[in-house]
């Protein structure tokens, strides 16, 4: 199975700008990054990377600017298309992936495996379907179940929080502090970051 | 294994008065422990009911008006303590709860198994062991997983996202009209929502 990774390298993690400089932004990125490809190599997986910029990690980085659309159509035509090898796509921002929710991502039966994210997107999929591709804008979760069912693959869903938690908003902080323990988590520590308690749900706060 | 619904029957859900009445509130409550009782007593469980006011559902209803804590701690005291039964408490605000997460939840080893929710909240739990107890306020997760070492329990999570989503917040609406295929999310269309683009995350609208 060939396994990519695409990571926003260049001005990464708007979203997080009211909290972390952008010199912080990538510095997150990169951590985040640091434990999906721990979580994947653990469980044997070779993972490749692809940024829209440099990264730096421990796996090959491939620099490519094109939307994530087009890239990962792209990789889809080409190993699940034409040479038949099944593909899956993890997105860099999952910090709490462990090696047992990415194992269970790469184990499930089916044509074309979905992990949703929180707020409607896919953060990960497998695919050993030669025509099923991708739409990440809106909510893609619900286009990729579509594209499948027309493609007439078989669609799977894995149910994993950790795979669902990707790192967008000043508020999924808190979701790292909470279950993280690998460098994102390490990072926001030593950062100056902490769980704070309000009236609702946790939130993160800077010290 | 006894199995446990605790609801909060009396003006539920607060969080979502910005949305819905009280009446509508208690309806989407109602509709919410529809599901979750679905998924129970689909893998063979027969859950009790237990609310802090009358509410109306296909299970045998206790009305106890206390606190979350002495209720549940109460139970805990008399079956896991006392009888030497297991028993799982799994909160009636989870309406992506399907036959498997639950399956999953009950079939883990473990004295006691959690399942977190989002922002640092406990939204089920199995419990083996004569001396855990609960500490719903603040972070629980975090608390809970103190207490079980604490006790000396050998701790198990388990990884979902459908038992993680519980419905608190408006946000919280669009799991349900993403994910969801029961009560809960027939009420919500029929009441008018539909699920909104955003520059982020998608959310819910009602028409």
């Amino acid at each position: 199975m060939r396994v990519v990774v695409p990571v926003s390298g260049s001005d990464p993690k708007t979203r997080l700008a009211a909290v972390l400089t952008p010199d912080e932004r990538l510095d997150l990125t990169e951590a985040m990054l640091a434990d999906v490809l721990d979580a994947l190599t653990s469980v044997g997986l070779e993972p490749e990377v692809v940024s829209t910029a440099p990264v730096d990690c421990d796996a090959p980085v491939t620099v490519d600017d094109r939307g994530l659309d087009a890239l990962v159509n792209d990789l889809l035509a080409s190993t699940a298309g034409e040479s038949g090898e099944s593909l899956a796509i993890v997105m860099a921002d999952l910090p709490l992936a462990t090696p047992e929710s990415v194992d269970r991502l790469v184990s499930a039966d089916g044509d074309v495996v979905l992990a949703p994210g929180l707020g409607g997107g896919t953060n990960a999929f497998v695919c050993r379907h030669p025509d099923f591709r991708v739409d990440y804008h809106g909510a893609s979760i619900r286009d990729h179940r579509r594209i499948a069912r027309d493609v007439g693959a078989d669609l799977a869903e894995v149910d994993s929080r950790r795979l669902a938690t990707d790192v967008d908003e000043p508020g999924d902080l808190a979701e790292v502090l909470l279950h993280g323990d690998g460098a994102a988590a390490d990072w926001l520590v030593d950062a100056g970051f902490e769980v704070a308690l309000t009236d609702g749900r946790v939130t993160a706060v800077r010290e």
